[in-house]
C-alpha cells in the first residue's frame, strides 16, 4: 500500500516525462541497459537531447568550459545569485536510465512549466547538466562538478579510460571542454554567484521502498576513501608440490585481509558507527591463473564510506595495520596504490527545512535520510554553497539496468523541486 | 655445496642432452617460455623431434591409438612383458622446457646408449611419449595415459580448450588419435604386458634444492579433488547505499569460505595430515565489476591434494559444510560445479628399493620423498602396473618459464634409469 499524497500528477505531465526518458534511453541504449560514458558519446547525446527540448521551448542554452550543459530561465532579479538545479548525465557501463538523468529532466520540467505559464521566479533558475559523475569510467568521480571549482588536478586529467586507456584530458577536449583552463585550476563557477544548489536523484539503496516513501530529503552525503587498484603480490608455485609453510599465496592473503576488515566493520557497526565497506574487484591474473597454480597476484579494490571524516581515517589506519600484519604472517606484499578521498558533506539545514515544509504543504509523505552514495551535491556543499537533495523511490538499486522508478514518484519529487525554485525563500 | 657423486657425466653426454633440450625449446618457444598444448601443435612438434632422433639411430618408432609416441628397443625375451619409460610432452601455457619432456628425453638417451653399445636389455624397453598430462588446456589431466586404460569418458572428450572452446575430441582426432575407439572405452594397453613403468621428472617443489639432493626417489603421488570453476552468487548493489545487513556480497562470502578452509588446513597439518589446498583462480566479473559495486559473482577454483584418499573426502565434506554455513550467514549461493577426482597412488616398493640400491651403487645422493604434484605414473600405478619415479632437482618450481634443471643432475637421474631398465631385475 502506497500512502496517497494530496497532489497527483496529470496524465499529460506523466506522458511528457515518460517520453523524454524513453527518448533518452533509445539514444544511449547498450546490449542491456544504457551506457553514457563520462565525457563520452552517450553522455553528449543525452545532454544534446535536453538542450534541443530546451531550445524548442525558448529557454537559454549554453555550455560551460567543462562542457557541462546550462539551461537558464531569468528571474526577477538577474543580478542576484542564481538558483542551480544540477545532476549528471553519465551512467555506469550498462547502467540504468534514471541514475543521474532524472535530476536533469526534473530541472528541465520545472523550467518548462514556468516558461509555459509565464511564471517569473524570484531568482534566475539554471539547470546544470553535469558530466562525469560516475567513477566507473576513469576511476574518479565528480569530474564535471570538480572542474567547476578548479579542483581537477593534472593527475586526475591523466586518469585512463577503463576500456581504451586514453587519458581523461583527451575525452574532455573532444567533448568541447577547455582543458588548458581546467588544468590551470581556474574555477569556472563563483560560489558567491549561487544562492542554492538542488539535486533530485533516485535513491540507490533499498530504504525508501522498505519504508514506502515516494520522496526523501537528504541530510548528508557519505564521503569515501577508496583504493581502486590495490595489489597483493606473492609467489607462484605448483599447487601440489609446495608445502604450506613455503607458500606466498596472494589469494589466501587477500581473503584473510578482507575477512579481518569485515570483522572490524561488524564490530564498528555494533558501536553505532556509520560505515560501509566493499571490495567490488578481486581478481587473479586472467592470463596466468590456473586451478593448479599458487596465485602470485591479486588485484582488488577497497571502498570505505562514512558520513564521518574521522571514521574514514580510522578505518584506513586499521586497513594499513592489517595489511602489514597479513603481509608479515603470509609472506606477501600489499601495494594499495592510488588513494582517492571524497569528503563527506552536510546538506544546508535551512534548505532541508524548506523542502520539508513544501512536502508537508503538498501532502507528500517524506522522511529525512542520509545518502549512502556520493553525489555532485557534495562538491557544491563542500564549496560553501547551500545545497539540498531530493531522493526518489527506486527499486533494485542503481548501477544496473533494472533500476525501477515510478514516473508518478518522479513527478512528485519534481513538484517539490518546482516549489523550491519558483517561490520566494 | 653440492654433494659430489661418484659418477660424473661426460662432456659428450652433457652436450648431446643440452642440444636436444635446446632444439625442443626452439621448436616450441612462446613469447616467454614454451607452449606445448595438450593434443596441440607444440606437443606434436616435440614428439616428432624425439621420433626423428630415434629413427636416425635405428630405433623402432610407432604411434599408439591415443597418438602417444612409442620408441622401442627389443630385449632378450620379446614375449615377456616390456619395461616402459614414460613421461609427457605437453607443457602449461608459457611453461618451462623441462616439466614432462625431461622424462621422454631421459628414456630416449637410455635407448640410444644401449643401441650404440649393442647392449640388449633383459626385456624390451619402450619409451612412451605421452600427450595431455597438463590440465591447463582442457581442465583435466592425464589424457594420454588415461586413454591407454580406456578411462576417458564422453564428458572428458567434450571438455573445451581454454582458448578456442573447441572440444578435446577434435584436437585428439587432428593429432592422429582414434577417437571412436577411445570414446568406446577400449583399453589400448594391457597392464599384464607391462613389467614396470618408470618416469623421470623434475621436482616441482622446493624440497630437493633445500636438501641439496640431485636425485629423489618417489614413494607416492598425491591425489586431488578439484572444483575448477566454482561460483559464488550474490546480488549487485551500490557500494555506498546498501547497509551491511541487506547485502549479498559474493567477494566477502568467498573470502570467508577460503578463510575457514585455510583454518581447517592449518589445524589438520598440526595433526600430521598430508594436505595442501589452493584457490588459484578468484575473479569478479571483468565486464561488470567496479570499485563502487557490491560484487554479485565470483568465479573461483579449489584444489585439494593429499596422499590419503580418506583425507580428500573428509576435506571435501568440510568444504560442503562451510559453503552451506557461509551461504546461510551471508545470503549468497555457492555452485561448486564440476568435481574432478584423481586418486592418490603408491609407487611399487620393490622398484623403489631397486632404484635406491642403484643410487647407492653409483654414489648418487638421494632420498625417498612423496610427490606433491600429480604424474602419469599415478595412472599406471592405479592400474596395477609396478611403477616408480625418479625426481631431478629443479629450481623455481615448474609451470613457469624459470624452471632451472642442471643437465648434470638430469644425466645422473638418467644414469639411474639406465641401470634400472638395462639390467636384470
Amino acid at each position: 500500500m502506497k500512502a496517497q499524497p494530496l497532489h497527483t500528477p496529470s496524465a499529460a505531465d506523466l506522458a511528457e516525462a515518460a517520453q523524454i526518458f524513453d527518448r533518452l534511453r533509445e539514444l544511449t541504449a547498450d546490449v542491456v541497459g544504457v551506457s553514457r560514458a563520462s565525457y563520452g558519446p552517450g553522455e553528449t547525446r543525452g545532454l544534446e537531447l535536453i538542450a534541443d527540448i530546451a531550445r524548442q521551448h525558448g529557454l537559454d542554452v549554453a555550455w560551460d568550459p567543462a562542457a557541462n550543459l546550462l539551461v537558464s530561465l531569468p528571474g526577477r532579479e538577474t543580478n542576484e545569485p542564481a538558483v542551480l538545479i544540477g545532476s549528471h548525465m553519465d551512467s555506469v557501463p550498462r547502467g540504468g536510465n534514471f541514475d543521474g538523468a532524472a535530476g536533469i529532466i526534473a530541472g528541465l520540467l520545472c523550467l518548462l512549466r514556468m516558461k509555459r505559464s509565464g511564471k517569473v521566479p524570484p531568482r534566475t533558475v539554471r539547470v546544470i547538466g553535469l558530466r562525469g559523475e560516475e567513477s566507473a569510467w576513469f576511476g574518479i568521480c565528480y569530474l564535471g562538478s570538480r572542474a567547476l571549482f578548479g579542483a581537477l588536478t593534472a593527475e586526475d586529467l591523466a586518469s585512463r579510460h577503463r576500456d581504451t586507456s586514453r587519458p581523461l584530458s583527451e575525452y574532455m577536449r573532444e567533448s568541447g571542454a577547455a582543458v588548458d583552463l581546467i588544468l590551470a585550476g581556474r574555477p569556472i563557477l563563483d560560489p558567491n554567484a549561487v544562492a542554492a544548489y538542488y539535486e533530485l536523484h533516485i535513491e540507490q539503496g533499498p530504504v525508501m521502498v522498505a519504508r514506502n516513501l515516494p520522496v526523501g530529503i537528504v541530510t548528508g552525503i557519505r564521503g569515501n576513501i577508496r583504493y581502486p587498484a590495490a595489489k597483493c603480490l606473492g609467489e607462484a608455485g605448483h599447487s601440489g608440490a609446495v608445502p604450506r609453510w613455503l607458500r606466498h599465496d596472494a589469494v589466501l592473503a587477500t581473503a584473510d585481509l578482507l575477512h579481518r576488515m569485515d570483522e572490524h566493520w561488524r564490530v564498528l557497526l555494533e558501536r553505532g558507527t556509520d560505515l560501509v565497506m566493499t571490495a567490488g574487484i578481486f581478481s587473479t591474473h586472467p592470463a596466468e591463473h590456473a586451478a593448479t597454480r599458487i596465485p602470485n597476484e591479486v588485484t582488488f579494490s577497497i571502498d570505505i564510506r562514512s558520513q564521518d571524516k574521522g571514521t574514514l581515517e580510522s578505518v584506513r589506519q586499521l586497513l594499513l595495520q592489517e595489511c602489514a600484519a597479513v603481509a608479515r604472517e603470509r609472506r606477501v606484499e600489499f601495494a594499495l596504490g592510488r588513494l582517492l578521498f571524497t569528503e563527506p558533506a552536510h546538506m544546508d539545514q535551512a534548505l532541508v527545512r524548506r523542502l520539508g515544509s513544501i512536502c508537508d504543504g503538498l501532502g507528500v509523505p517524506t522522511e529525512k535520510m542520509p545518502s549512502g552514495a556520493g553525489h555532485d551535491a557534495a562538491e557544491f556543499a563542500n564549496h560553501e554553497i547551500p545545497s539540498a537533495m531530493i531522493f526518489i523511490r527506486n527499486e533494485h538499486g542503481s548501477h544496473n539496468p533494472d533500476e525501477a522508478m515510478d514516473i508518478a514518484d518522479f513527478l512528485l519529487g519534481t513538484e517539490v523541486l518546482y516549489h523550491a525554485v519558483s517561490e520566494d525563500d
